[in-house]
């Protein structure tokens, strides 16, 4: 099913095209269609921007040629998966960690289509999937408590591969936090986060999106939709 | 004048209090002269959060006992300095790079005191003294054309000791910010601009100062006094 | 078994020390008991330095006082565990990616103390366990090659609760090695793996260990004992 | 006199080449001659690998087209400046606190070319030019005391636009050593250097170069010349 939704993902591109390379499972396999067509001809000139570590591996090995986001002057279309998506198409990232360099090209792209499968459709943000909160080592404590008194249950990620946190790959620590009741107005949510000392982005993709491709299966067959935005 | 300001600031000090050591130069006068109370035995159990490895290394040289900001749990003091202070006592701080963790003592602590001189004083922020913004390192064009659109200009921060621009001691650059018009609208410019993906914190400091003491020189003798903050 | 050599490597410990206190499981149980006799007064005026994040919320828990590494003067005693001891108290660490503040800490110490159960001694290190390098993030490849050449092969540790590789506390990546037939000149592996460029420290503890505490069950009895080093 | 080294260095580029490009004043008008003739058409297919945030934003502004140091396979040529070149052609650089990324980008070139003015040459190393060694904030001290050992008087670098120490481009401190009797060794000073515990990486570039391209004023006009190794 993710690849149904990788490939009519590849469909929104065109040649001459920079495109901002999401992370995650089915940005994977967009990567990987993406190349496929490149490789065949029918999409040229194609350059690529990578959003993590994990696409910058994945699309040197299939030689998509990319561009640093630090040099890059405009993005055409960045294509990425998502956690959680609400009807007005606000997101939470954030569960591979990568979500500050995800948001610098999200912000940066002209268009920002996101490809996921049906069960990341919510009708409220936050009542399952924990909004990552990354913040500076120093300051995880203090932030905490900030995010407490925003009726906000934080727990400090925890890594398998190494003793203590996980680090991001910006040398910072992630928060996942869930408020009492979700999240219903992430405008306000992502501003104030945004504001306390010590925090350096959240996972909250607020008004970024322009479209939706959703996977799912319908009588034992993938198949793919792009649901219109509730206002 | 820094050094009546300075011992101004060191009355407001009780015996067992923690306390936050801004940095800058009269923020040191205020540690030396804090050392030798503790020295003499007028101030006892004093405990120091340095805001800065300049504050840092002053406190251990002068055998002050620190705490980790990581693991303090409340401070009850933080004196600082200023670069700007407007008539409602909202600041801009920054000049030596270290606003993102003199934000975070000054946010936990209880009381901000500041202290300055009256060349700092000002009817609006950012006419003259650059806004400090702390941005990560592969965002520095991004921020900057953000910035922009919000009618600032910005230069990188160069060093002089190293190729390229400054370094904080968090790893991100540095871009000095002069808005068209200054700052009238400090809270808003610094929610606005924490918003922007990238930026890790700036140098407004909006509704934490309780106190400021000012030094003047006045028949050729240095004098301090602490104005009412206009409402 | 490991609480015996815990409580074994707390009689090491005197009152008025400085101790370095070390990482992973057994160093959390030596870590409790040094609380236990500093709450039930055995242990007077005991101060730690921790030698990881994990070692300094624990330490923080149990209100042992830290230093801060960048600030203490001195260690007495350093306590900490290993990947792999050889007959010769050489060692592998670096499972937990915190090796290079551990050997901060025990490089600074008058006495380093190592705390293991039996199945970490070995005769010949690096046959079973991978000898982890720290390298910078834009180095990683270029290491990778170095060491290839050096007859050993290596891998990007990867993390799993965040996309891509384990980021250390320094900010770095962890490439763990190989070598053919493993490590038999521990001192020369250890100057040549740091002489490359990019790598900031590698897990080999090379002629700082003084002592050593071994856990093993006997007749279903767990007993501690201190084998001496060969020469 | 810079200007005539840099075109000197330039006349051993070829077109289809992968250059590395180093920072400072001589690799500044180095990098802008090569702009020229790649402008012109002298020079095609020529890619840039930048040592420096500041080579980085010249060959940016210049339209070198640049790949990035963890993604490229193969450097054909580096030329780079140097602050002392003796007679074996061993050297001293990070003056300007890039040499981290200037080695990494000088050990994976197959040539490496220096260019000086006759100042930069010294019959002994760090006689009067301190040898930068970029270090982890927290053990600056402790390499500090064992830099002591080794007959080494060293100082933090200070900042001059920020409060506190020059942060390096990795987020690491740098102290400049100066010897009590010079350099005489540097390959075994390198590696003893390197591994002491906190020091990532240090300035001596040993057994790296090359060529050596000289500038000298003679008969009031500048020439260059290129000095044969001593054995």
């Amino acid at each position: 099913m993710k690849q149904v939704v990788a490939d009519a993902a590849i469909r929104e591109v065109k040649s001459d095209m920079i495109l901002g390379l999401g992370s995650g499972s089915t940005a994977a396999l967009m990567i990987k269609s993406l190349a496929d067509e490149m490789r065949s001809g029918k999409l040229q000139n194609i350059k690529g921007v990578a959003t993590s570590f994990q696409s910058e591996v994945l699309a040197l090995e299939l030689n998509i040629p990319l561009i640093d986001l630090a040099s890059v002057s405009q993005i055409d279309l960045a294509i990425d998966g998502a956690d959680e998506v609400d009807p007005g198409f606000q997101l939470i990232k954030g569960g591979g960690a990568c979500h500050v360099r995800e948001k610098l090209v999200a912000s940066k792209a002209d268009q920002l289509l996101i490809v996921v499968d049906e069960t990341k459709l919510v009708q409220n943000l936050n009542l399952s999937f924990p909004l990552p909160v990354e913040v500076l080592p120093n300051a995880w404590k203090q932030v905490q408590e900030v995010i407490s008194e925003m009726k906000g249950s934080s727990t400090l990620r925890m890594a398998t591969k190494k003793a203590g946190p996980v680090v991001t790959d910006q040398g910072n620590l992630i928060l996942d936090v869930l408020f009492d009741d979700g999240i219903n107005n992430p405008k306000d949510i992502e501003m104030k986060i945004n504001n306390i000392p010590g925090v350096l982005e959240n996972g909250l993709f607020v008004d970024l999106t322009d479209k939706v491709l959703v996977g799912k299966i319908e009588n034992n067959t993938p198949v793919v939709y792009s649901p219109s935005r509730a206002s």
